[in-house]
């Protein structure tokens, strides 16, 4: 085998032979071109799974050998997740249902008092768990339009700091509408100078870089498994054990606790525990740890560096392919020159982009995403939109207007064949210059054919 | 077939050819008896997922044809468990990740100043989340020993109300300890008269007994996938809209937000969503709700009031193989004649309870739990111990002690052979006659053999 045919290979996913109908007659094989939302499971872990289905047992709880075994796995799995992320010897892995829920937990054990800082650009899983601790203040910091930028308004912020209590900055690594990489190693070094901690949304990072919790020097990392190719319901918060040890458990119930006894009072004391199950009350869902343990294993003994390296290839054809097409705008904070991952938005002059990805579904059979991607903002920022022109979450324009309200996102990664991104370049350019085969309306929150 | 044949058959579960090996040579087919902590997956449940896998994809958020197929998985899924728990038209079903988030969340709902009501009999996911919210007072209900004092008690308390303002009882279906089922619609017709709402936990009910919130005139339902057949982290709270409406989000980001916008005055506006979306923040745990509409269609196909004849019969035939053996002590709030689902705890005359259930185990290839099931206060009760001997979660006890700080649990359901309920029946008889072949010791939190 050529080197280059070893550079190309993407990695087996389910799904890859499903095929759809097009409204234009006949079938393709589907193209997956959403996984900033959603990617499919690698064989590897559906694999892993499956070999581990008939041998599942509660864990942490049961005297049985498969009770035993699960928890060895389950435990192994959060040791397993700790080395993927490079984390610090005495670093806490908490399983998560997903980021979402990994910076909410973050939000709940912060120290009263603490200032918290958020660029605005943010999905909304980043930008909002704040605001809901009333005991916290929120300093949304306006958009940079360059990573030295990002540093230089966050320096200036925590340098107008009044207070001396903590400090948080929450920042993502990769933004989930341009790709763009932000820069976490410089904007942690700067927050540890104003002595501010910083967790890393590594939601869009993780499945497309090496992310090393100790070298990039960031106090708490969260990601989710839905998007590393583990979509069974778990995500990750790893990092510093303190705040954690010392907040109430995020959920109240059993694992969490320790102790219970009711008191002379009427009422109940608790003790709960200090290690991560503190903040992981309930029965684990262990085949969700297990299949991101899965996933780690996988995307490292691929080789990593590789599959970055494959993916630079793929969104260098994307780029190549889109700029050769003038009424197509790709969406960008940094500019041409900023470093991405396989996640990319543009709009098109003079169509609307709901109707855009549905004709791109349809008549293609490309799954992308429309919308303004949980991340409201930084959308009206980069479309030029203000506060009135404002759409919702995932609600298709209802008519095509002279300018779009919403963008079109495609995404991609270690297991998008090159012919995935091929289909949707040439795609682009057909519609662009011929028009869609259809026309489509708005149904139910849906795009779909006229007819 | 014979009517006796079909009537004793058991439904297909993964793991039910698993051998484990035995310490004392050999092995043998697994008897997991451990259902109230974890169920094995249906292979209907995982059939059905194997079938969808390959056609995961986001839900609600993407234009593709796999996404759509998804988001009507998803939604369908909600519509089949809302359709299997028999609730009203207006009851919102939101996914969770089990009972313990599903009550954590309704407390985080509870409007400021309820008065919640529960037993201390219950388990810590019921017991624990109310006393987390500071504006709400909770009452701990004293153990009733029967049924109807249950009713009594709780008639007690609300009339002894000083305040009109909201009021909630919390109670299990049937116990995790005793398998004891609680007098629900009784219990909810006490507090509908006395203007209280109530929440079932049906966590240990709905796995083996048809559950409808409308007959039962329960307020909310809270059940977990993992003890229902469906092991893939998502679990249900179902019920009342008007509260889940009202209150801040349970968790903030995507997809429970409609709009954001940046304010003037540096803040973020935030318009949540009013559907079961406003507490799903993140993208949802598509294959692990999936998994649980597949159950609950597996079990009303099956044809559930069989399956709980089936399991009354497996019931009895434990009950009158451990009254045989007088060293045993099956424990019970409710007393013999009380109803109960597959689920029962015991000690045993001079052994200490965490090396018989080792001895089960290591032995006999038997899963058992031993422990205090995260339900102190009431294995207190049982046990007739007092605080200075309370001992921990999950923790085996040290060493054989006179009379036992932790008991026995077996559990069993759907999946169950008969085999695997006579062979433990047989086990304890000749664990207490004959003695355990190896010696157990305490290591690593766990009993293991000591030789």
């Amino acid at each position: 085998m050529s080197a280059t045919a070893v550079a190309t290979a993407c990695l087996p996913v389910l799904g890859r032979d499903v095929r759809v109908p097009l409204v234009t007659g006949g079938e393709v094989e589907y193209a997956a071109l959403d996984y900033a939302a959603s990617a499919p499971a690698l064989q590897r872990v559906w694999d892993d799974i499956a070999a581990y289905a008939p041998y599942y047992g509660s864990v942490h709880r049961g005297a049985g050998y498969l009770s035993q075994l699960s928890t060895d796995l389950f435990e192994n799995s959060r040791a397993t997740v700790a080395e993927f992320l490079g984390c610090r010897a005495d670093d806490q892995v908490v399983f998560t249902r997903a980021t979402t829920d990994s910076l909410n937990l973050l939000a709940s054990v912060l120290p009263a008092g603490t200032d918290v800082y958020v660029f605005e650009t943010e999905h909304h899983a980043a930008l909002l768990p704040w605001q809901q601790r009333e005991d916290v203040e929120v300093h949304y910091l306006s958009a940079p339009r360059s990573p030295r930028a990002a540093v230089e308004v966050l320096e200036a912020a925590l340098a107008a700091r009044t207070g001396d209590g903590p400090a948080l900055l929450c920042v993502t690594g990769a933004s989930n509408v341009t790709g763009e990489l932000w820069p976490v190693r410089e904007l942690a070094a700067a927050a540890h100078r104003h002595g501010a901690r910083i967790v890393l949304d590594a939601a869009q990072l993780a499945p497309h870089h090496p992310v090393s919790v100790a070298e990039l020097d960031v106090d708490w990392v969260a990601f989710s498994g839905h998007k590393l190719y583990a979509p069974f319901g778990a995500g990750v918060l790893a990092g510093r054990a303190d705040w954690l040890q010392a907040a109430e458990p995020y959920l109240a119930g059993g694992g969490a606790s320790r102790k219970v006894a009711r008191r002379a009072d009427g009422g109940v004391d608790v003790e709960w525990h200090t290690t991560a199950a503190r903040h992981e009350a309930g029965s684990p869902n262990v085949i969700g740890a297990y299949a991101i343990a899965s996933a780690c294993k996988a995307l490292t003994e691929a080789g990593f560096d590789r599959l970055v390296e494959r993916e630079r290839e793929l969104i260098a054809r994307v780029r190549d392919g889109l700029a050769a097409v003038p009424e197509v705008k790709v969406l960008s904070l940094f500019g041409d020159d900023a470093d991405r991952v396989g996640v990319l938005s543009f709009v098109v002059d003079g169509w609307n982009s709901s109707h855009f990805a549905a004709a791109l579904s349809a008549e293609y059979g490309i799954g992308v995403r429309d919308g303004l991607f949980c991340a409201h903002p930084l959308l009206r920022e980069l479309l030029g939109a203000d506060d009135s022109e404002q759409g919702e979450c995932g609600a298709p324009e209802a008519e095509p207007g002279e300018r779009s309200l919403n963008a079109i996102r495609i995404s991609f990664g270690a297991g998008t064949p090159d012919e995935h991104v091929d289909r949707f370049v040439s795609a682009v350019r057909t519609l662009v210059r011929d028009g869609a085969a259809w026309s489509y309306r708005t149904e139910d929150g849906r795009c779909v054919p006229a007819s």
